[in-house]
């Protein structure tokens, strides 16, 4: 099987906080992102923690999609990992949507490109939609690709 | 409880193939290195795919560590992210040794550093020991921080 894989690192903010600690909600939007994404899911563990916050994986045929929400701070740290033909892209935007999160920051990280200089690159870092309220945020802006080969 | 969180993102290269492809072994190896990091296990949950390769989760009160093999090419995409006082360069330690392997290509990643500039930052992107099978790979050299505002 094929090693090249996507792999979104995802932090959304301004989240629903009853959302972000229902954890029946987070587990029912992470499948549905894994389905959305076009993967098949093979495993799903989640755990609520006390007093609050949630944490939860779905193992899917082509890697993984994971999250850890922090409700008292409308916080997610999610991540969508996926190999093949899936596009991890439309797992993000479930996710987006279904936590109403008010911006997210994406890491686009390529993975298993076995051969080459790197196996990993960091291809895009960005916020979106533009958050005005980072006070020393410029704009949407992509940084240039990581290789430390040549850096 | 604090966001911050530390993810690496691991490439293991020249891996024994039967370790990858034993999902006990890698159970155990993961559940192994969450301890050295300092982690406390909340849930596992592996799976053995055919013909061949596992993928595996074990989630932490801190956060995750996940595993995916292709026995097949000797390799291993892994992370490590947690978040508070552990060590996930320990639990690398224990994966290098555990699987054999020849090289590791690692990705740092702070996350969660919220209301800063960005939430995530990548601090390092390295391959240890140098791996001179690469012919354009001139060296271990750490690449410089990306930040988007200021790209």
């Amino acid at each position: 099987m094929d090693t090249l894989g996507r792999h979104l690192l995802v932090e959304y903010e301004g989240c629903d906080p009853d959302t972000l600690n229902d954890e029946s909600a987070i587990r029912g939007l992470m499948r549905q992102a894994a389905k959305a994404a076009g993967a098949t899911e093979v495993a799903v563990v989640f755990h609520r923690f006390s007093p609050q916050g949630v944490s939860g994986v779905v193992v899917v045929a082509e890697s993984h999609l994971s999250i850890h929400t922090w409700p008292e701070h409308g916080y997610a740290a999610v991540d969508f990992y996926t190999c093949g033909d899936c596009e991890p892209e439309r797992a993000h935007a479930v996710l987006l949507q279904g936590l109403a999160a008010t911006s997210a920051e994406v890491m686009h990280v390529d993975r298993g490109a076995r051969g080459r200089t790197c196996s990993m690159r960091l291809t895009v870092h960005e916020v979106e939609p533009e958050d005005r309220s980072r006070p020393e945020w410029t704009g949407i802006e992509k940084s240039t690709e990581t290789d430390p080969a040549t850096v």
